[in-house]
């Protein structure tokens, strides 16, 4: 039987037309190495798409739940390999939310460890020509939040699902206007990285062993 | 009866004569805000650093501990929100040990939040005209290691104790050929810092309110 | 009677199998705005690159000179205001010459202002969604080196040409392998881009009024 | 008989209550290697600048001019190679002018190479424990006017004169509440690195002869 990766994108946001992670998401092909593609738009609100994301998982019974979100000011594609229990929006939601100091999950842990093979995704998106890295803060905001309701939930209700998080820079035309120096990435690119980083997903049952890290 | 803080730096690393870390704990005052300042250089080693700490932490009882590390690169001094159970190390440290992709306790938390309060001291560093930032990572090496087993001792064995961690850019010195754009900071300025930082660990019950986290 | 612009880029070097300057300029199509595009691969070289570029300008007699090159760490695309006087090359070229504190031109002046629209250029880039800045550096390596020596050659030999130069940041793949942060760009975005600089050269009689500027 | 370096720096700006680069200049001692050092406030106006700075030199007649100005957002301290012909504000100055794709002088040259021995300068800074780069853009503000005409007044009128300018990061205490990553400078560690480069100006006949230079 086919696998099945459930793949989120946030919504426009902040005033902006469109949504690059979404945009890049919309890109990606319906079967990846075997694995069924569902594909799915959710609200940038800190608490409606933790809801959205877990119907979700209900009705697709996916294997896989890939979330992706903008930082923008990153070069490269960053793989998260930790979601910690705290938000705090420095700007309000869609729905106008601003939490600060506050858990997401009063009875969750203190942060959970992605569960996809983290290293084999950075190492296949760099394989196929495109920037990427291991990331160890998924922010604080909106982003976090999805990714760490998303292993909450894994650990909780959904037994053996392999979950992740990977965030995306600006895309290229978003550079336009910004400071001088604003890394970007075309969206089309970042498709084809999610793309490899999915293929590697899917594929790998024991992570790779790439010694990645910070440098402090 | 006065509080006592015990304040950590690493040894020189990687062929460096000095580490700015420990450089600025020991330009630090024996007394800040009514409370005594013990200071301790350790290790840059993963295993024998937390056993150090803890045989101080045994010997001086301190009611908080703030341990100092190099972040080469940032531009601030910036105060840690959360360290992880993770080794990843790109370099071996002191002693060659190199973990990787490895628990700092087997029986840990995924991540423990500091307890210092970590807006109050941001805050406070700011008010005395040197730039500082929350961060949401202390990286994978010895830094936040050291952080880590804090925060686990204090979870196990110190009930009550506040403690955190402070990353330092590099110095000055330091910058002389590093590449064009890479940030610096005089030792004597992380030093005065600190000591702002120290001031408001032990001098605030409730911490701060300023609304800080990531833009993403 | 159709206009004619000469478009270079450089070869590959430091051993690199592609150069992605001219990988762009192979992208661009042969007419634009109605004016012939003439392509030109010219050797990373100091002293060839000047011959080999004059050649081309008595041979096919361009109303325009624009030759592309890289400065990777760029993050946008950046049309170069003015070239000077001097020789500084880091490495040697392509031909083992590495001068250094070396007028290019013992009789040319100081320096020459590119005589191409430089403002409607960087506005029509940005105009079609993609980064552009004006920038008042070109470097001392063979890139400030061409861009002189044409501006150089039109002022001595070719009056009423028009000449300038676009630095393109890292190409996409090239990222791959370069510390995190580091700005990269699709060729593809680089080519619509330089094509978008073209079509403002060869329609504007009178550049644009935007104030760019630095701000120091 | 000793010799004089006149310095500059330039006035409180954009609502700043000082400039560090003359907080800088006033921390300077009054004799250098043997020269004596005359210090001056100089307005940050394009037109006026000029002219007190000729006025300063007919008064003083110094062997050396060294002139200083702030480059937020540089990492070091930066020995200018070369000005031109060009004013091109994106902000108004002190007195409300703000000239764009102006020359600063009909008559002038397209640019000047500094006549201060800039190598030697980066050097002994660097040697000084403080980190320094050469630049080749001083910009299109007040500081590439000041060092321009600086430099056509000693083509003009003062024979012999050796001219120079240096461009300092932000102060340190600058840093607060600009965004993450903005690297600074202390006021005193701009000091000493002008003394450093001030003692190897004045006692340089002829210049160092490192490869320094643009990487592209």
């Amino acid at each position: 039987m086919m696998s099945k990766i459930l793949v989120t994108g946030f919504d426009p946001f902040g005033g902006e037309p469109v949504n690059p992670a979404f945009e890049a998401v919309k890109l990606l092909p319906d079967e990846i190495a075997g694995a069924t593609v569902v594909k799915l738009e959710i609200p940038t609100v800190f608490t409606r798409s933790a809801t959205v994301v877990e119907e979700a998982m209900v009705r697709e019974q996916p294997d896989y739940v890939l979330c992706i979100g903008q930082a923008g000011g990153r070069s490269a594609l960053t793989v998260e390999k930790v979601a910690i229990n705290l938000a705090e929006a420095r700007i309000p939601d869609n729905d106008g939310e601003q939490p600060f100091d506050m858990p997401l999950r009063e009875d969750g842990g203190t942060a959970y460890f992605a569960t996809l093979p983290v290293k084999a995704m950075v190492r296949n998106i760099n394989d196929h020509g495109i920037p990427a890295f291991m990331s160890y803060t998924a922010g604080t905001y909106v982003c976090n939040s999805i990714m760490y309701n998303v292993l909450y939930l894994i650990d909780r209700k959904f037994p053996g699902v392999k979950g992740g998080f990977i965030h995306v820079p600006y895309a290229t035309a978003q550079g336009v206007g910004k400071p001088n120096g604003t890394p970007t990435m075309e969206i089309a690119t970042m498709a084809r990285g999610i793309e490899a980083a999915i293929e590697a997903a899917v594929s790998t049952e024991t992570d790779a062993t790439d010694i990645l890290g910070a440098t402090h």
